[in-house]
């Protein structure tokens, strides 16, 4: 029997839930466990709502959420690439598109389209939507190490270096909020030995 | 020193995080555990976007979605209240509110009272926005006891009655989704022995 427009919706519905069991290497602000790609979205797209003000540009806000709410989705089959993983950042584009290939294609044609146009519009990061979400997705992770007392940086021995070049494009985006998590969560963790200050960022 | 507009909207962000920790009586599609608050209201406004065209009335997506996002904040001091607990739900309310008094006050002025009007209008369930909002809210969770071959039903031994108590309103939000529900997730988790017949519902 085919299947109805409405099962193709609830069947992607129903295989997107694999995003709750895709882990991060964020800490819930309470350090108590690694917070999930599901997690995540939900987090990062309220906060859009909230600090959608600070947008170097005007955006569409419900879209915005939206990319956010779907831009970890290819991750059911590609799985998370930590930030800081250089080798497995090889392989990533690929095993993503191959992923957004097979998820996207579950829906409807024209809501399948939708969102793929939608996730490749994050990737690309060049409109003004894709570049405060992509402030989004920076800065959720980043608050939630400084609530936890920096926790996921001293595991992983991050340096100030790395995160300034995962961060390259958050002016872009919004150089308000970009200022505000220097001077509040990137040079206070520095002082407090959470942040590795191999830039010297602290005499700048 | 006074908290600036900007310290005030991440401190409300933050907050909210503790959403990730109230868990759920639903368990995620595969079974492997519940799911939270978060990961439920990031699906279920996934799922809007998705099942909108559904809606009995035109509904505004990006204010539904945005609805469904927050529309569990308050158990963050609250807890979650199961669909089927009678005694919690005698002071659900009260505790509701009370948190919501609370946790709204941590924003700015204006969103605060954005927010807390959308979560009111919510549970008010009048507009057409928010009798969509109840049906995601009720056939998300629906729709993952399905996956899961019905465990957690099965674990309360709940009957069809509650089920239909539960979603009188769900047919005022949509009625295509509701006979869908019915016809494809109740009457077979009936036939299947997951949900109890005490309303003689397969022979209707």
């Amino acid at each position: 029997m085919e299947k109805s427009r409405l099962d193709k919706q609830i069947e992607f519905s129903t295989e997107i839930d694999k995003e709750k069991e895709i882990f991060r290497q964020t800490y819930l602000a309470d350090g108590s466990r690694k917070e999930n790609d599901a997690e995540h979205a939900w987090h990062a797209a309220i906060m859009t709502y909230l600090l959608a003000e600070y947008a170097n540009e005007k955006i569409d806000v419900a879209k915005t959420m939206m990319m956010l709410l779907i831009h970890d989705i290819v991750e059911v089959d590609a799985g998370d690439t930590y930030a800081y993983d250089e080798v497995g950042k090889q392989t990533q584009r690929e095993r993503e598109q191959k992923a957004a290939d097979r998820l996207y294609r579950l829906l409807p044609q024209d809501q399948g389209k939708a969102l793929r146009a939608l996730w490749d519009e994050f990737e690309e990061g060049v409109s003004a939507e894709a570049k405060f979400a992509r402030v989004m997705d920076n800065l959720q992770p980043m608050m939630l190490n400084v609530a936890s007392d920096g926790k996921a940086w001293v595991e992983h021995e991050v340096a100030v270096s790395k995160i300034l070049k995962r961060n390259k494009c958050t002016p872009l985006g919004s150089e308000i909020l970009w200022n505000y998590a220097k001077e509040k969560w990137i040079k206070p963790n520095i002082e407090a030995g959470k942040i590795i200050d191999d830039e010297g960022m602290l005499g700048k």
